[in-house]
Protein backbone atom coordinates (compact mmCIF):
# COMPACT_ATOMS: atom_id res chain seq x y z
CA UNK A 1 0.00 0.00 0.00
CA UNK A 2 1.52 3.20 -0.82
CA UNK A 3 0.89 6.03 2.31
CA UNK A 4 2.31 9.17 2.10
CA UNK A 5 3.41 11.71 5.26
CA UNK A 6 4.27 15.25 5.46
CA UNK A 7 8.01 16.22 5.01
CA UNK A 8 9.31 17.80 8.09
CA UNK A 9 11.25 20.12 6.48
CA UNK A 10 8.98 21.69 3.75
CA UNK A 11 5.83 19.58 4.64
CA UNK A 12 5.17 18.16 0.94
CA UNK A 13 3.98 14.63 0.79
CA UNK A 14 6.46 11.87 0.76
CA UNK A 15 5.15 8.29 -0.49
CA UNK A 16 6.35 5.37 0.92
CA UNK A 17 4.90 1.79 0.73
CA UNK A 18 3.40 0.73 3.68
CA UNK A 19 3.56 -2.96 5.06
CA UNK A 20 2.25 -5.06 7.81
CA UNK A 21 5.38 -4.78 10.41
CA UNK A 22 6.74 -8.34 11.32
CA UNK A 23 7.35 -8.77 14.86
CA UNK A 24 7.98 -11.99 16.69
CA UNK A 25 7.06 -13.46 20.03
CA UNK A 26 8.30 -16.21 22.64
CA UNK A 27 6.04 -19.06 24.40
CA UNK A 28 9.16 -19.82 26.77
CA UNK A 29 7.82 -22.67 28.52
CA UNK A 30 8.80 -24.63 32.13
CA UNK A 31 7.05 -28.40 32.80
CA UNK A 32 6.79 -26.94 36.20
CA UNK A 33 6.43 -23.51 36.55
CA UNK A 34 4.49 -22.11 33.26
CA UNK A 35 5.03 -19.74 30.78
CA UNK A 36 6.89 -16.64 31.07
CA UNK A 37 4.58 -13.63 30.79
CA UNK A 38 5.92 -9.70 31.06
CA UNK A 39 3.62 -6.71 32.31
CA UNK A 40 4.14 -3.62 29.82
CA UNK A 41 5.35 -1.01 30.65
CA UNK A 42 4.07 0.75 27.05
CA UNK A 43 0.61 0.95 25.96
CA UNK A 44 -0.99 -1.16 25.58
CA UNK A 45 -1.00 -1.80 29.59
CA UNK A 46 -1.15 -5.48 30.58
CA UNK A 47 0.15 -8.52 30.23
CA UNK A 48 1.73 -10.23 26.85
CA UNK A 49 4.27 -12.64 26.07
CA UNK A 50 8.11 -11.39 25.30
CA UNK A 51 8.54 -10.43 22.10
CA UNK A 52 8.68 -6.83 19.28
CA UNK A 53 10.01 -5.41 16.55
CA UNK A 54 12.19 -7.58 13.85
CA UNK A 55 15.55 -5.40 12.83
CA UNK A 56 16.04 -5.03 9.12
CA UNK A 57 19.01 -7.23 8.37
CA UNK A 58 18.06 -9.51 11.27
CA UNK A 59 16.27 -13.05 11.13
CA UNK A 60 13.29 -14.27 13.03
CA UNK A 61 15.45 -16.35 14.66
CA UNK A 62 17.55 -14.05 16.00
CA UNK A 63 14.53 -11.88 16.77
CA UNK A 64 12.91 -14.28 18.97
CA UNK A 65 15.78 -15.31 21.30
CA UNK A 66 17.28 -11.32 21.37
CA UNK A 67 13.90 -10.17 22.55
CA UNK A 68 13.81 -13.08 25.45
CA UNK A 69 17.30 -12.00 26.33
CA UNK A 70 16.11 -8.25 26.48
CA UNK A 71 12.62 -8.64 28.03
CA UNK A 72 12.94 -11.10 30.43
CA UNK A 73 16.72 -12.37 31.38
CA UNK A 74 16.61 -15.65 30.10
CA UNK A 75 18.58 -17.14 27.40
CA UNK A 76 16.44 -19.24 25.74
CA UNK A 77 16.33 -21.95 22.88
CA UNK A 78 13.75 -21.97 20.35
CA UNK A 79 12.05 -25.21 20.03
CA UNK A 80 9.46 -24.83 17.17
CA UNK A 81 6.78 -22.52 15.55
CA UNK A 82 3.72 -22.14 17.26
CA UNK A 83 2.20 -19.99 14.48
CA UNK A 84 2.17 -16.99 12.52
CA UNK A 85 -0.52 -14.20 13.40
CA UNK A 86 -2.04 -11.45 11.06
CA UNK A 87 -5.01 -10.01 11.84
CA UNK A 88 -5.13 -6.67 11.22
CA UNK A 89 -7.08 -5.88 14.34
CA UNK A 90 -4.38 -7.60 16.39
CA UNK A 91 -2.53 -4.47 17.54
CA UNK A 92 -4.81 -1.54 17.75
CA UNK A 93 -1.83 1.19 16.81
CA UNK A 94 -0.77 -0.89 13.46
CA UNK A 95 -0.67 -3.74 10.92
CA UNK A 96 1.52 -6.37 12.98
CA UNK A 97 2.68 -9.52 12.31
CA UNK A 98 3.41 -12.11 15.00
CA UNK A 99 5.67 -15.00 14.25
CA UNK A 100 5.28 -17.14 17.11
CA UNK A 101 8.31 -19.29 18.45
CA UNK A 102 8.20 -21.81 21.80
CA UNK A 103 11.42 -22.13 23.41
CA UNK A 104 12.98 -23.13 26.68
CA UNK A 105 14.90 -21.09 28.98
CA UNK A 106 18.52 -22.51 29.95
CA UNK A 107 18.16 -21.56 33.65
CA UNK A 108 14.92 -20.22 34.31
CA UNK A 109 16.21 -18.71 38.13
CA UNK A 110 17.85 -15.90 35.80
CA UNK A 111 14.03 -14.35 35.16
CA UNK A 112 13.67 -10.46 35.58
CA UNK A 113 11.97 -8.03 33.38
CA UNK A 114 13.93 -6.04 31.15
CA UNK A 115 13.54 -2.32 29.88
CA UNK A 116 10.24 -2.26 28.29
CA UNK A 117 8.82 -4.44 31.45
CA UNK A 118 7.73 -3.73 34.87
CA UNK A 119 7.92 -7.21 35.78
CA UNK A 120 8.16 -10.41 34.16
CA UNK A 121 6.28 -13.93 36.20
CA UNK A 122 5.77 -17.53 35.20
CA UNK A 123 1.92 -18.19 35.05
CA UNK A 124 0.66 -21.69 35.12
CA UNK A 125 -1.24 -21.76 31.35
CA UNK A 126 -4.65 -22.23 33.33
CA UNK A 127 -4.46 -19.57 35.50
CA UNK A 128 -3.22 -16.90 33.22
CA UNK A 129 -4.19 -13.30 33.63
CA UNK A 130 -5.28 -10.38 31.44
CA UNK A 131 -3.61 -10.31 28.23
CA UNK A 132 -3.16 -7.37 25.62
CA UNK A 133 -3.04 -8.12 21.86
CA UNK A 134 -4.03 -11.90 20.55
CA UNK A 135 -1.91 -13.75 23.21
CA UNK A 136 -4.73 -15.02 24.80
CA UNK A 137 -5.33 -16.99 21.11
CA UNK A 138 -1.83 -17.58 20.56
CA UNK A 139 -1.13 -19.08 24.31
CA UNK A 140 -4.50 -21.33 23.37
CA UNK A 141 -3.16 -22.86 20.50
CA UNK A 142 0.04 -23.21 22.03
CA UNK A 143 -1.96 -25.21 25.18
CA UNK A 144 -4.23 -26.78 22.65
CA UNK A 145 -0.81 -28.46 21.02
CA UNK A 146 0.86 -29.12 24.41
CA UNK A 147 -2.75 -30.49 26.43
CA UNK A 148 -2.94 -32.91 23.34
CA UNK A 149 -0.14 -34.28 23.45
CA UNK A 150 -0.09 -34.77 27.45
CA UNK A 151 -2.99 -36.52 27.13
CA UNK A 152 -1.91 -38.96 24.11
CA UNK A 153 0.87 -39.60 26.58
CA UNK A 154 -1.16 -40.88 29.27
CA UNK A 155 -3.54 -42.86 26.64
CA UNK A 156 -0.12 -44.46 25.62
CA UNK A 157 1.20 -44.96 29.46
CA UNK A 158 -2.43 -46.80 30.75
CA UNK A 159 -2.91 -48.97 27.53
CA UNK B 1 16.33 0.39 12.03
CA UNK B 2 16.15 4.00 11.09
CA UNK B 3 16.55 5.43 7.85
CA UNK B 4 16.28 8.09 5.76
CA UNK B 5 15.67 9.09 2.46
CA UNK B 6 15.36 12.94 0.70
CA UNK B 7 12.48 14.36 -0.02
CA UNK B 8 11.25 14.64 -3.40
CA UNK B 9 10.13 18.35 -2.83
CA UNK B 10 13.11 19.66 -0.52
CA UNK B 11 16.15 17.43 -1.04
CA UNK B 12 15.62 17.01 3.11
CA UNK B 13 15.94 14.25 5.00
CA UNK B 14 13.23 12.17 5.97
CA UNK B 15 13.51 9.89 8.50
CA UNK B 16 11.30 6.50 9.04
CA UNK B 17 11.59 2.97 10.21
CA UNK B 18 12.45 -0.10 8.31
CA UNK B 19 11.41 -3.49 8.58
CA UNK B 20 11.83 -6.70 6.76
CA UNK B 21 9.06 -6.82 4.31
CA UNK B 22 6.65 -9.52 4.90
CA UNK B 23 5.48 -11.93 1.85
CA UNK B 24 3.95 -15.29 1.14
CA UNK B 25 5.14 -18.02 -1.03
CA UNK B 26 2.77 -21.02 -1.98
CA UNK B 27 3.39 -24.67 -2.54
CA UNK B 28 0.37 -25.85 -4.51
CA UNK B 29 0.94 -29.33 -5.03
CA UNK B 30 -0.85 -31.99 -6.55
CA UNK B 31 0.01 -35.80 -5.72
CA UNK B 32 0.10 -36.61 -9.90
CA UNK B 33 1.04 -32.97 -11.28
CA UNK B 34 3.93 -31.98 -8.51
CA UNK B 35 4.56 -28.35 -7.67
CA UNK B 36 3.47 -24.98 -9.25
CA UNK B 37 5.94 -23.03 -10.11
CA UNK B 38 6.14 -19.61 -12.67
CA UNK B 39 8.80 -18.39 -15.00
CA UNK B 40 9.08 -14.61 -13.67
CA UNK B 41 9.55 -11.70 -15.93
CA UNK B 42 10.79 -9.28 -13.90
CA UNK B 43 14.42 -9.66 -12.13
CA UNK B 44 15.72 -12.05 -10.53
CA UNK B 45 14.89 -14.32 -13.40
CA UNK B 46 13.79 -17.40 -13.53
CA UNK B 47 11.64 -20.09 -11.92
CA UNK B 48 9.99 -19.50 -8.41
CA UNK B 49 7.16 -20.54 -6.48
CA UNK B 50 3.63 -18.14 -6.95
CA UNK B 51 3.78 -15.59 -4.17
CA UNK B 52 4.25 -11.89 -3.14
CA UNK B 53 4.09 -8.97 -0.69
CA UNK B 54 1.43 -8.82 1.64
CA UNK B 55 -0.67 -5.76 1.64
CA UNK B 56 -1.30 -3.38 4.42
CA UNK B 57 -4.60 -4.65 5.95
CA UNK B 58 -4.64 -8.10 4.41
CA UNK B 59 -3.92 -11.45 6.52
CA UNK B 60 -0.85 -13.35 5.70
CA UNK B 61 -3.34 -16.19 4.61
CA UNK B 62 -5.50 -13.71 2.55
CA UNK B 63 -2.77 -12.70 0.19
CA UNK B 64 -1.42 -16.32 0.04
CA UNK B 65 -5.14 -16.96 -1.64
CA UNK B 66 -4.65 -14.06 -3.36
CA UNK B 67 -1.27 -14.29 -4.67
CA UNK B 68 -1.70 -18.08 -6.28
CA UNK B 69 -5.04 -16.62 -7.92
CA UNK B 70 -2.68 -13.38 -9.89
CA UNK B 71 0.29 -15.56 -10.62
CA UNK B 72 -1.32 -19.00 -11.59
CA UNK B 73 -5.27 -18.22 -11.92
CA UNK B 74 -6.03 -21.54 -9.57
CA UNK B 75 -8.18 -20.79 -6.80
CA UNK B 76 -6.16 -22.55 -3.71
CA UNK B 77 -7.12 -24.42 -0.13
CA UNK B 78 -4.28 -23.47 1.78
CA UNK B 79 -3.23 -26.93 3.76
CA UNK B 80 -0.19 -25.90 6.34
CA UNK B 81 2.40 -23.93 6.77
CA UNK B 82 5.68 -24.85 4.80
CA UNK B 83 7.85 -22.52 7.18
CA UNK B 84 8.76 -19.09 7.80
CA UNK B 85 12.19 -17.68 6.38
CA UNK B 86 13.85 -14.72 6.71
CA UNK B 87 17.39 -14.87 5.97
CA UNK B 88 18.39 -11.53 5.21
CA UNK B 89 20.54 -12.47 2.28
CA UNK B 90 17.62 -14.67 0.83
CA UNK B 91 16.46 -11.64 -1.38
CA UNK B 92 19.30 -9.32 -3.13
CA UNK B 93 17.22 -6.44 -3.25
CA UNK B 94 15.76 -6.02 0.08
CA UNK B 95 14.87 -7.96 3.20
CA UNK B 96 12.26 -9.89 2.84
CA UNK B 97 10.44 -12.13 5.38
CA UNK B 98 8.49 -15.23 3.26
CA UNK B 99 5.90 -16.84 4.95
CA UNK B 100 4.95 -20.12 2.91
CA UNK B 101 2.02 -21.83 2.98
CA UNK B 102 1.46 -25.68 1.16
CA UNK B 103 -1.83 -25.74 -0.61
CA UNK B 104 -4.20 -27.59 -3.57
CA UNK B 105 -5.87 -26.23 -6.21
CA UNK B 106 -9.61 -26.93 -6.43
CA UNK B 107 -9.17 -27.16 -10.34
CA UNK B 108 -5.55 -27.63 -11.63
CA UNK B 109 -7.19 -27.72 -15.52
CA UNK B 110 -7.40 -24.16 -15.26
CA UNK B 111 -3.52 -23.35 -14.35
CA UNK B 112 -2.45 -19.97 -16.49
CA UNK B 113 0.39 -17.72 -16.29
CA UNK B 114 -1.07 -14.13 -14.36
CA UNK B 115 0.32 -10.75 -15.30
CA UNK B 116 4.03 -11.13 -13.44
CA UNK B 117 4.87 -14.19 -15.04
CA UNK B 118 5.97 -15.41 -18.47
CA UNK B 119 4.63 -19.61 -18.04
CA UNK B 120 3.31 -21.37 -15.27
CA UNK B 121 3.61 -24.77 -15.00
CA UNK B 122 3.58 -27.82 -12.31
CA UNK B 123 7.10 -29.23 -12.07
CA UNK B 124 8.10 -33.27 -10.50
CA UNK B 125 9.45 -32.67 -7.12
CA UNK B 126 12.76 -34.73 -8.00
CA UNK B 127 13.04 -32.67 -11.42
CA UNK B 128 12.93 -29.20 -10.48
CA UNK B 129 14.33 -25.93 -12.67
CA UNK B 130 16.65 -23.48 -11.48
CA UNK B 131 14.83 -21.55 -8.68
CA UNK B 132 15.10 -18.01 -7.71
CA UNK B 133 15.53 -16.77 -3.85
CA UNK B 134 15.85 -19.50 -1.48
CA UNK B 135 13.17 -21.68 -3.20
CA UNK B 136 14.81 -24.42 -3.74
CA UNK B 137 15.21 -24.80 0.44
CA UNK B 138 11.69 -24.42 0.62
CA UNK B 139 10.69 -27.06 -1.67
CA UNK B 140 13.86 -29.20 -0.34
CA UNK B 141 11.80 -28.69 3.58
CA UNK B 142 8.41 -29.30 1.93
CA UNK B 143 9.57 -32.42 -0.17
CA UNK B 144 11.39 -33.65 2.94
CA UNK B 145 7.88 -33.60 4.95
CA UNK B 146 6.12 -35.49 2.41
CA UNK B 147 8.98 -38.08 1.59
CA UNK B 148 8.99 -39.46 5.05
CA UNK B 149 5.24 -39.35 5.36
CA UNK B 150 4.98 -41.32 2.17
CA UNK B 151 7.81 -44.02 3.39
CA UNK B 152 6.29 -44.20 6.88
CA UNK B 153 2.87 -44.95 4.99
CA UNK B 154 4.56 -47.65 2.81
CA UNK B 155 6.60 -49.28 5.76
CA UNK B 156 2.51 -48.80 7.59
CA UNK B 157 1.09 -51.03 4.57
CA UNK B 158 3.52 -53.70 4.44
CA UNK B 159 3.97 -54.23 8.39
Amino acid sequence: MLVSKPCPHCGGDVVMYRNPVPTVDVVIYDPALGVVLIERNNPPFGWALPGGFVDYGETLEHAAVREAKEETGLDVVLTGLVGVYSMPTRDDRQHTISITYSAVARDTSLLQAGDDAGTASFFQLHSLPDLVFDHRDILGDFSSKILRLHEHAAVGSSG
